[in-house]
């Protein structure tokens, strides 16, 4: 059995949010939300809905972020990460290590840290096993 | 106003369905469907079901495969293609057109022709024109 919930969301790695941003909105309809900045990761993102589903374009902050270094192996922009939900973090990484998964990063944010209104613990898994696919694994808990 | 009423599904790029079913089935609990044969494009697919979504993986029948040259320029396995629904495609291409947007191929199937259960009429967005996503839209409707 899958701890899966649902693919919560495609994330696009790009060079300019501003020209991204304008795309999705122009040739799409994309329903843009407020740009989210995760300083330790050198990260500014800006969620967006098409229809029922969320996307998000990411940028970087700065030379050392997994942004950049995506762009710069990649040769452009791309799909950086999908987001898989699941219900608990702790259980989802437990029963992935146990089936012979690995995790290449885990971020638990601090105490009163929400992006989207939600606090937010995730892990990425591998990339090098995932048949060229960054999963973003994410425990979402709306605040209040 | 957008024409998009879903991201539909995520479309992965392989050399070897049967290795990516066993790694999505083994660490993620993926549920797979019947495999589908499209001829005329040279690729076989199994769509999988990921909690309440869709994802498929792609494998390429002959050497002009697009899957073929997917995996050729991008240097291995990967996000091949992003499918946005539409309820109508004659709609959403017209649409698309008057905002700017290019179509780069368009394949409405024979009459009797289905897949996953399903009449199919699709269109794929020019790649170079949207942030190194291939988009594919879909307008599906259940037989029956």
């Amino acid at each position: 059995m899958g701890f899966v919930r649902r693919v919560e969301r495609v994330a696009l790695a790009v060079a300019d949010l501003d020209a991204a941003q304008e795309f999705f909105e122009t040739w799409f309809g994309a329903e843009f939300d407020a740009e989210e900045n995760i300083e330790d990761m050198g990260i500014r993102y800006r969620p967006f809905r098409l229809g029922e589903s969320t996307m998000e374009i990411l940028q970087a902050t700065r030379q050392d972020s997994p942004v950049s270094r995506f762009l710069a192996s990649h040769g452009g922009p791309g799909v950086h990460h999908i987001t898989f939900e699941v219900d608990d973090l702790d259980a989802a990484v437990a029963e992935l290590e146990r089936r012979g998964g690995r995790i290449a990063s885990r971020h638990d944010y601090a105490p009163g840290v929400t992006f989207e209104g939600q606090v937010w613990r995730e892990a990425f898994v591998h990339p090098k096993d995932a048949f060229g696919v960054l999963v973003h694994l994410a425990e979402k808990r709306r605040v209040g």
